[in-house]
């Protein structure tokens, strides 16, 4: 980060949608000069409303042009941007999920390939399952991952000034090469989504009796299934190499497993099992440190409004930080199971707290 | 239910683990005499010493028996009750994951299968990380689904009496055969942890800097796949047949898929995306009722021990029920990011009751 901040607007916000928007205030809050576009004319005017910035104009010159449009529309408006502000030499910069086939489209135009240093792509890992400005918040990327996504011909100080819009929103810059981006989101999120789905996929198919049985496991694994297929059908669509290549994996890791389980090859399924059990412990702990040894306290509350606050306010006193909080939802009566995870060693201390204070509480 | 309790005891309990003795203090508090049995004798110690029962002995004659052993086990332990209680006719039920299998190690041995119809399946839909006698509680099963699971040859009074079990321990009797439960526990629990157990697989292989991009859609699809692969190894491989026709059906799904993407084909990509919201939105909603339709406020919460209690104090006093609650953990710094799920017509109330008490939120 330099000594002195570079960026000092204005910034060109092209689409005011839940990213956009919240962009838009999140530099309207450092105190910079905003200007919105949108082709729903709408946006501009809730955005503007909310204080995220004022409409953009033609005398415009804006220092950083941050391009926030659905996937499928990212390589034609970044390029739009690079053209228009080519006297200047605005820094273009944008909020996509994908990064090489926006890209590509840049490098293979020769109007625009020229002025293509000047673009360094950028991804906040944020979202909410509302969309639009309305939606939007100066808050939504505090302490979130923001992919900066330098190419081989990109400019050191464009690069430097997407990493402090990424600090200046309140997220964490994490530096990969646009197909190094591709690959890690494809694994972290898009594949683990598709795989979501599919398992989703199957419950639809099931007896309603059948999915009584269903517990938090399959609640947790089918959670973001229930995301917009529009939005995930572009986000794949847009970086379908990278996703193909390890669907392949998946689908030969597959067969392994099919054929482990079909002929009693317990060996085999351990293997699987076992690399799962690394692979989950491989996600980065709270504020990317290590992982600590945690263990889960269960505590059944009555389903009233003031319970949680009760609970809550219970293990505060108790001094033990909350690592985790899971609410477990019983199919019968108006009584949650919560599921409080906490340090291994505070686990004890939390239970005879709240045990002494009237809660049923168990591991 | 009968309006007169047909389960009066004794109950004798073989395998004092979690689940073994968890059953034994439910048993307790509802005034029943309880003897326990297990190979490791320590167990039996510990659970007594729980208030879980006392050791079982030579001359008892228990009404019900329970075995709660590991699944590879379940048939031959099933099978020993049995001949060891002809004389006076107990009730043998399981709280094993797996039903099928069981029951035809009884109908296939000619010295129990003359007694197989004192026999009905159990499996209690509960569970913990922690296992062992020290894990357990006698409200473990508040709330939980519990498949009661008659073959064809069940007495019907041994049908009410394992209901009745299921119960007294505070559980849901969910009816189902032994077929049926098989399949819906392959659909509801064995292949979505092994799918989650091969999308974590992909974890374990990839770049560390890649790993910083996982948001909370990954931690959620991955998070079953942290457990013990020796117990969902037997679990998966005793109910062998319905996990692999599943998985055959996943395999065929998942290769429309990759052609879908490898392709371009959109309408069938988002078929599949599709697909999967349809079945996550098929799991029943709380207690078994229809879903309600549900936002995300997400609360920025430093993280102190205090604060939590004083956010969901502040969210009491809004009167909002909160549904669900997740803590997402930011990778940078000392704040997390609280997702508060309430219902949607009550999300603004929420937001303004939680903004005036000084929290930054958004949707």
């Amino acid at each position: 980060m330099p000594d002195q901040p570079a960026l000092v607007g204005p910034v060109e916000i092209i689409g005011a949608g839940l990213l956009g928007t919240s962009v838009g205030l999140a530099c309207r809050r450092a105190g910079l000069e905003v200007a919105l576009a949108d082709v729903v004319n709408g946006h501009v005017r809730t955005a503007s409303g909310l204080g995220a910035g004022r409409e953009r104009s033609d005398g415009d010159r804006p220092q950083l042009v941050v391009v926030a449009v659905p996937p499928a529309l990212l390589g034609e408006v970044i390029a739009e941007a690079l053209q228009r502000t080519t006297a200047h030499g605005a820094v273009v910069t944008d909020v996509g999920s994908v990064k090489s086939a926006p890209l590509e489209v840049l490098t293979t135009d020769p109007e625009v390939s020229g002025q293509v240093h000047r673009y360094v792509g950028g991804h906040p890992m944020a979202g909410s399952e509302r969309s639009g400005p309305l939606a939007a918040s100066e808050t939504l990327f505090d302490g979130r991952p923001w992919a900066v996504t330098p190419h081989d011909a990109a400019d050191p100080a464009a690069v430097a000034l997407v990493t402090e819009l990424a600090e200046l929103c309140g997220a964490v810059p994490v530096r990969l090469t646009p197909e190094e981006h591709d690959r890690a989101v494809a694994r972290t999120s898009h594949v683990p989504h598709l795989m979501s789905a599919l398992v989703a996929g199957r419950l639809a198919e099931a007896p309603p009796e059948h999915l009584r049985l269903s517990g938090q496991g399959v609640r947790d694994v089918t959670r973001v299934a229930a995301g917009d297929p529009a939005l995930y059908g572009q986000i794949v669509a847009g970086n379908a190499a990278a996703v193909t290549q390890l669907l392949a994996e998946v689908r030969s890791q597959l067969d392994v497993l099919i054929d482990a389980v079909a002929t009693g090859d317990a060996e085999t399924l351990r293997d699987v099992l076992e690399q799962g059990v690394t692979g989950a412990r491989a996600i980065p702990g709270k504020h990317g440190g290590p992982v600590t040894p945690t263990v889960s306290v269960f505590v059944a509350v009555p389903d009233n409004p003031g319970e949680l606050a009760r609970l809550f306010a219970d293990a505060g006193q108790s001094g033990v930080n909350i690592e985790d909080v899971y609410i477990d939802h019983d199919p019968g009566r108006p009584v949650g199971l919560v599921e409080l995870v906490v340090a291994t060693d505070a686990a004890a201390h939390l239970r005879s707290s709240l045990d002494s204070r009237g809660w049923a509480t168990h591991q």
